[in-house]
């Protein structure tokens, strides 16, 4: 192993106590909420201003030492796994919301304000942030993996959410990407090259984020469907009509089992479901569930179950929200490895039909849930922990995923993002543009101490 | 100058008479709609497929040759002007929609395709392709140049537009930068880098273009205010209670006074205006005409006139979109020279009012319309042609509205692009954001073929 004690002595002369070397809080920087094998850093920074990143960077980079930027740790493709040891950057004392500008509907906030935190800011304003990937991530770790969840179909993901960055580079370079006015043509798009690649281009230390207005109403519903192609076909037809869904959440028989496993008090049906959201006037809100309720009935929907109070619509999306831990009463003990496909929405059906055949060929038990309305479904693929043939089994099922995904004009992530988990995915997805990424991190981080081992061709 | 005459040859060898070496060709390949000075290529080729562009571009690379795309020519700031000569590429052969997915509201296209040649192919699909830079241009042009205009408000610019390129990098490779996947997290965004990079990082062969239902309803209006502060306070305000405006332009008293001169069956008064349209369903539409009324009238707006019917619509945006045309008709026989920027909506009234102070000190005349529901406004300042004094002034008075934009937080342009008009503001709008753009570009075109002396730092 490297001896790096050098770099962190001058990193402690810097730092003092917010440079720690300690084993736990190393451990906890070492692993992600999924699958990857966990490595330590060799030691985790704590910076508390974006001169003080700048600062740790110029010092990693002259001693090629790799600088890993942290959120929360919940990314689920190993992100944040320091696979060749270094510093770990852990922003979470950078997580002050700087400001919010009402009239332009924008925040700005440093990088490790969560999700949640911001809309907690914001709650005076009339104003939300809309990415919502279910866990309370930060703001710095969604842009930098591109992260969407259950808003995006109406209102982005944060590709469309990041106006502008502030970016420490690999020599410790500050600069920013954008301004905030709304558009501009103002030469490359900086701020969407840094948004998606995963802190190996530089170190996001300032966001410029775009905030919605609260609609003055808002209903929430569940309906049940006889088949999944028929809960899709409602989705495609909804959104070629125009309706502007807020929400629209696929969950197959196979998760609403897991749901009434997980709570008791979840008492909905074991078929196929929409969990759906309407935004707007209350004419407007009225207008969208009337026009949504006709398409799907001609599709054979029932049950319809109607949440307009904050209460029920809360309780509503954190059962979705727990989906995942809900999945895994199904297999009590089992570990889950998740996959998170997006193809066009004509395939969505026949895409969704082919991986439950390959599930089932497979045994393994493989509840999906869908973000439907943008092509994007998961489905958890559950384990025994112990056992490795399944374990074998299910990574080839993931495996078939993926290609199916490509094979119907898709993408093997939708929105976890390529991590060390779907690196080996990268040439077929991407063919010739996978070099053309390996240029562009080579030229902007040619020592390579930025998150290495991630995204881009390895040398 | 340099000796062509080998490449040239080696280009007439592949593509016979689709290279033309003839002057009025040239010529025409050698200027854009605007001021900037005029300069010859070498030749004009007209490719007709993605493996010819690669071809044409490879050879150019061997010999050092520039390339320089070109749409219909209708850029602003000499995007397509070939500064160091070399070879022009006219897409205009590459004009085929390839393909038009309803059920994903995309289209894949030639980049040679006009925008209003695409809506008029969509015209049985219900669909629209929204993004309306007033000229006809090339899709191609439009992405290269992340070109905007009045739909922007509601559907958004070429940025949230373009899903997906075909681009022949400079040393001929072709790729593809994403998927028909409406989302993906997987690596960079080549898609983002590409669209306003203005032909210096790639040529674009092939677009994946999102489109849009045509709403059930559309209703357009025209509002008098007693001042352009009080039109742009009450967009800020709509645009704050969620109304979803489909289209919100302001043109001033200047501006209007010449659409009367222009066009002697223009009949609305010589006050600020607001041009609007609405889109949804008709009960949606009904309800924001009427939130918007009531915000517009305590503006103390008033002569609402509505136009409903297509072809009324249709004349009253024809009237918007003639609007450079109308403008000149106040100083006959002027030349103009046109500003674009655009800064936080916020800041807009105050803007405004100091860039009109700006154009009065200089006795200019100078007409405004502006995007204002995205904080972007052109002032045209009008100049007589022989007069060198007038613009000198005229060019002092465009600095100093740039300079304001960037002083507002803003940039020097909204959506014409920087072509080499803009270059000089580059360092003080980005920074040192700038000489990164400069590394991208010379990793990516170590050569500097593709279009030189644009957007990134000259050597």
């Amino acid at each position: 192993m490297t001896d790096r004690s050098a770099t962190l002595q001058r990193l402690r002369d810097l730092l003092g106590e917010r440079l720690s070397t300690g084993e736990s809080i190393r451990d906890i920087h070492g692993r992600d909420e999924a699958y990857s094998a966990p490595a330590l850093p060799d030691a985790v920074a704590f910076p508390e201003s974006t001169e003080e990143v700048s600062r740790i960077v110029a010092i990693c980079a002259e001693d090629g030492c790799p600088v890993i930027p942290f959120g929360v740790g919940t990314s689920l493709e190993g992100h944040v796994i320091p696979v060749r040891g270094g510093v770990s950057l852990d922003m979470s004392r950078m997580n002050r919301v700087l400001a919010v500008n009402g009239a332009d509907l924008d925040a700005v906030v440093q990088p490790g304000v969560t999700r949640k935190a911001l809309n907690e800011s914001l709650r005076a304003s009339g104003l939300m942030f809309t990415v919502d990937p279910g866990a309370d991530a930060t703001l710095g770790g969604m842009a930098a993996t591109r992260a969407s969840g259950t808003n995006a179909v109406r209102y982005g993901t944060m590709r469309e959410t990041v106006l502008a960055l502030e970016v420490v580079l690999a020599d410790g370079t500050v600069i920013e990407t954008g301004t905030r006015a709304k558009k501009s043509s103002s030469g490359y798009d900086l701020t969407h090259l840094f948004v998606g690649s995963e802190g190996t281009l530089g170190i996001i230390t300032q966001l410029t984020v775009r905030l919605h207005g609260i609609p003055e109403e808002i209903s929430a519903a569940t309906a049940a469907f006889p088949t999944v192609a028929a809960a899709v076909d409602t989705v495609i037809l909804a959104i070629q009509s125009g309706i502007p869904l807020a929400r629209v959440e696929l969950l197959d028989e196979v998760q609403m089992r897991g749901m009434a496993l997980y709570n008791p008090d979840f008492s909905l049906p074991e078929a196929p479901h929409l969990f759906l959201e309407f935004h707007g006037s209350p004419a407007g809100v009225a207008e969208q569930v009337a026009q949504f309720r006709e398409i799907a009935e001609e599709y054979g929907a029932s049950d319809f179950a109607w949440a307009n109070r904050p209460e029920d619509r809360t309780r509503l999306w954190e059962a979705r929200h727990n989906g995942y831990y809900a999945a895994r009463a199904l297999k009590p003990g089992c570990a889950g490895l998740v996959t998170d496909i997006c193809v066009p929405i004509s395939a969505l059906a026949d895409c969704i039909a082919a991986a439950k055949a390959e599930t089932d060929a497979a045994g393994l038990i493989a509840p999906l849930v869908g973000h439907v309305g943008d092509g994007n479904f998961h489905m958890l693929l559950l384990i025994d922990p112990d056992d490795s043939e399944e374990l074998g089994r299910a990574k080839d099922v993931a495996h078939r995923l993926n290609r199916l995904a490509l094979s119907f004009g898709g993408t093997v992530t939708g929105e976890h993002g390529i991590g060390t988990g779907k690196l080996g995915y990268m040439q077929e997805e991407h063919g010739s543009a996978w070099a053309v990424m390996g240029t562009i991190k080579h030229a902007l981080d040619p020592k390579g101490i930025l998150n290495p081992g991630k995204v881009v061709p390895q040398d």
